[in-house]
Order: C-alpha cells, then structure tokens, then sequence
C-alpha cells in the first residue's frame, strides 16, 4: 500500500515535492500535553523507551496533533551503549548517568556488538506503529552518531566540553578506534534491524560534534559516519552533527541522501559547501517558537525562501524545547504545509 | 618605563614581531598548583576576585611560572551584573547563580549603570598588579560582553541553551536593547576605569555566542561589542565570541586589533574572512595539551604555520581546563616561544 503522504522521502531522494515536507526533533515529546499525559501514568522515561505499546502511542501523537509530515520512533540514542553492555539511568533535570564507563583496553574488549535482536524493543515498537500509521506518514528510525556514544561511554554523563573522552581521544587514538568501530558496527546491527521493522527512512544524531576540531572530526567522527551511510543503502539517511559548521564540506561527500543544519549554519553558505546532491533539513531555532504568531509566520517563510522548494525538508535546528506552546508550534507547521513558491 | 616584553601589544598592533606571543585563558587558575595554595587559604572564588592582594597574586603567577607574555587580570565577567544590582553566588562545581533575574521593565529600570568606582576592588587590584608586574609584561583587562552578561541576568545561572534569555529576545526586543544598552555603558565605564587603573590590553568574552542565529547575533550583539570597540581608544582591544564562527565576516568590520578563535574555527578560512587588518588570536583545542609532549609540540608548531609569523596572539580556543598538568602547558608556552619561522 501506498503513502498517504510521501513527501518526506521524496524531498530526501531529490524528486519534485509540491510543497516542503516539515517534521520537528523531539516532536514525540513534552511539548505535547498528550505526552505528558502518558508518561504520568508510567514510571519514566526508559520505561516509556522500553514498552513498545506506549513509544508507538507517543510516536503517532505528534502525526495526529501536529499534521507533521512523518513519525519519528521515540527512543533513545542510549540504547545502543545498553545493549553494548553499559547501562545507564535517566535522571529527571540531570539527564543520562552511566554507572559503569570505559576506561581501557579491557573495557572495550568485554563490550559486546550489539544485534537488532539486543534491541527487540525498539523493533517491537517500531513493528506497532507501522501499523498505527497505517502508511498515513513515513516512520523515521535513528540512531547516535559513534562519536556521541563514545563521548557518552568515556564520560559517563553529559558535559559542556567532554574534556574526558576528548582526552582519551589524544591520548589513546587506538583505543578510541577500536572502541568507535565497536560502535559502529553495532548502529550498522541496529540501523538494518530498523529498515527490517519497517524504519521508511533513518537519521544518524551527531549532537557532540561540536567540541572537536575539524582534525579530530575528521579522524574520528565522519570516517564512522560513512561507513554507516555506506552500509545503508535501503532507504534514505539523513546526517545531523550539530554545531559541525566546519565539516560542512565533507559532509556533501557522504552517501547520503540529507544533511541537517542547525540555526547558527548561513542556509546559502551551507547549500554552496555542501553542493546541490544532498537535500537538506532544518534550521529554525527552536526559540523563534516562543515568539509571536506573525513573527513566527513570516520568519519561517522567509527560511523557506532562503532554502528553496526543492531538495529541503523542514525541520528546527534542534529538538523543541519542552516549555514551547503546543500552538506556536503548530503555527510553524501549517506555516510550512500552506507555503506555496 | 618602557615593557621588558611588549610582544603582544606589537602584535596586537600589527606591528612586527621577532616571534608570536602566547598567554593563556584562565591562566591564572587552578591549573597552577601555587594558585590552588593561594585559594585554599580564601573564603571561595568570589573573596578572591575581591581582595586586591590575593588577585594581584595570582594574576603574577603565571608571569612566573609559565613565563607568558602577558598577564590578565584575576577576574569575574559576572562583576558587572552584581555593580548593576544582580548579586550573584559560585557555587563550587555547579558555576553561577542569581537569587534576583530580570523579567521586565521595572526590573531594568532598577538597575543602576555602573561605574568603574563600583568596582573598585578589580581597579585596586589592577594597579597592585601593575606594580608586581614592574613593566616585565603588559596587564590585559577584560569584560563580558554585553550579550553574554545579559544572557546571565535573565537566566540566572549557566545552561546549555540560554533559552530563557533567547525567548525574553524573541518576546521582548524593545526591552533587550533597553538592557542592552545600560550593560553596554557599564562595560564601557568599566573598562575605562580598567584603562585608568593601568591595563594595556582589553579582551571582550562572549563565552555565549554560539547560542544565538546570525540574524540575532548581529542585531543584539554585535551592535554592543562594536559601541565598545568604538569607545576604547587608548589601548587595543580583543573580541573572542566563541562558537560565533558565522560571523567572522561581520567581526573584521569592527573597530578593534584582534579576534579570538576558537578550535573549530579554520584558521586559513577564518583570516580571509576577518581579512588581513586584524591580529588572530588562539586557537589550541586545550585538550591538547592532554596529549603527550610530542604530540603537543608537532601540533602547537603546525598551528604556528598555519597563522603564519606575524598578526597572531598564540592562545587557547577556550580556557584551560583544571585537570591539566602543569608541565603540559609550559610545553605548550615554550614550544611558541622557542618557535622561530
């Protein structure tokens, strides 16, 4: 059966849209009261993560409420050093707490590959909420980029400046290679059991990307970020490195199919380093959302215009903030459905 | 009295230079273990930048012991807030905190503009020092810029996305540029007094640039650095807008000697940008220095290269961090100083 609405993997491929597709990071999320109303009644937020009925209930919301163009699974990017053998908490205002962390030699050997089967709950959610959606929207899988997981394994929580795992990327260079081609083959395990659940189309989180210097970017980050864009060729993949603004270059040369923008990153300057092979995704900042209607109106048409009709999807610069007005962000939304060139 | 060494007011000039000259962010602190002897005899962070004796202190040290070219003053941007009429707590490990936050009109209409008398206890200090200093080296003063303290007084403490003082921008534009502004005139008068006091050198820190879009970057923050840059006359002037790599075009306009950069910033993109007017600060990645020696001389001489003999303060990108070793960063210093092209 077809889509309803392909919109969004059109926009990825690079074929003709008739008008912009629009979803937003963290859509499935607090900014909705409906999502709230859920998590009251579970125990928090990896419970959530690991029910496969309630992610499927939180993932379809955002479709319902927010008319948004496509579903994005609620997970975590965590999951994945889970499976690997470190276990984490999320603590309410604080964030990710991992008990454990790697050190050595050692630590990375005991670390297993992580298979979709280690993950069987996010396939079971994203199993359910295929057929929630009925093929209404594209559903959307994800997974870290190996440089933040690594930076989460090493420093075991989240951090201004990472300074631990930057550290053990100076001082033990083989140690961290080892460790980021660990990880990469247990997201390369994951994305694929994602495609098989029915993931329409994935993107790879790459939130830390902007502690390191385009040297270490370079060594560190993107070599792993194409082996996975290489070994997805099911669907379409979208990278977003957050505060990357430096490696914008090379990212056009990746096997993808879009790059995400933050709001910091000029949209003209971004579309000519990139080059005209990639669509590209984004990049309101979020705070303009806590603006008024019209400014929100006539600031999302005008990056509309900045970014053209073609080979754009839209989207924020980051995830929505959960203080935002459900309303705001609904104005953002129709701004885009609504926009004709 | 003429400077024993006025390497870096020559640079910061353009004038020419026999080699580059290299301090350090937050090279007076807890990296030196005399400086951490120093604290522990105090009340806390905030009784130190208080007490003139104890600041002069550990603002020579550095001098001392890692023999750079400059010396900064033992500060806190926050001093301008509380002079304003914000106190503020440190809190050991959590950073800054405002019991008192701006949330409209009547709040900054209470505010008072400070004057470098406010301040006395940093002018006392500075002149203590330059006395210490005895022209071995010049004295850098310095202040946050104004968007940065803003960011503070609405927020109240630190965060990772400052969206409470990005939403009173997007809410309340009128009463941004109002605040602004009086921030702006205290920054002037303080570092007019500074100027008075004996400093030689100023650096603006806008250590929160890079939450901001380019749009509101240029209408919020820009305009107040470059009513500073224009006030200071008498001795050069700094600006180091972290992570603001988006507008290092915009930054080669202003009316001051040097621009800071941070590590993500290529160093070759970054001087065709900024053009050739003005002196290039930076830009280490400062875990670097966690690296064995080796590795920190062949990279601190590859960053030599690419900034090229003349038109560079050799730096940082950021301050160094508290677990640093203290040899590591006298490599550092010395591999720059032994440095000849």
């Amino acid at each position: 059966m077809p889509f309803k609405n392909d919109l969004i993997l059109r926009a990825a491929r690079g074929e003709q849209v008739e008008r912009t597709p629009v979803w937003l990071m963290r859509q499935a999320g607090r900014v909705l009261p409906e999502y709230r109303a859920v998590r009251s009644k579970m125990g928090g937020f990896k419970e959530l993560v690991e029910t496969p009925e309630f992610a499927c209930e939180v993932t379809i919301q955002p479709v319902d409420i927010l008319n948004v163009d496509a579903a994005i699974i609620f997970s975590d990017i965590l999951v994945i050093p889970e499976a690997m053998g470190l276990p984490y908490q999320m603590i309410e205002t604080k964030g990710p707490w991992f008990e454990k962390t790697i050190t050595n030699s050692d630590d990375i050997k005991q670390l297993k590959i992580a298979t979709a089967d280690d993950l069987h709950y996010v396939m079971d959610a994203i199993k359910l909420t295929k057929k929630g959606l009925n093929n209404r929207v594209p559903l959307i899988g994800f997974a870290g980029a190996p440089w933040t997981i690594f930076a989460y394994m090493i420093e075991g929580s989240g951090s201004k400046t990472f300074s631990k795992a930057k550290k053990f990327l100076y001082t033990q260079p083989l140690l961290s290679h080892q460790l980021l081609q660990k990880i990469t083959d247990s997201t390369i395990n994951y994305l694929k059991g994602q495609i098989r659940a029915g993931a329409d189309m994935l993107q790879l989180f790459d939130s830390w990307a902007g502690v390191l210097s385009p040297k270490q970017y370079t060594e560190f980050a993107l070599k792993y970020i194409a082996q996975i864009c290489d070994s997805i060729t099911e669907v379409p993949i979208t990278v977003f490195a957050k505060d990357a603004h430096y490696v914008r270059k090379e990212m056009g040369a990746l096997n993808c199919n879009s790059i995400g923008l933050d709001w910091t990153m000029d949209i003209k300057e971004s579309r000519e380093l990139i080059g005209n092979n990639k669509t590209l995704q984004g990049n309101m900042d979020p705070c303009l959302l806590y603006a008024d209607f019209n400014t929100i109106r006539s600031e999302t048409k005008k990056m509309l215009l900045q970014f053209g009709p073609q080979r754009h999807i839209a989207n924020l610069g980051h995830g929505l903030y959960p203080d935002l007005e459900k309303d705001k962000v609904k104005c953002f939304v129709e701004t885009i459905q609504e926009f004709r060139f």
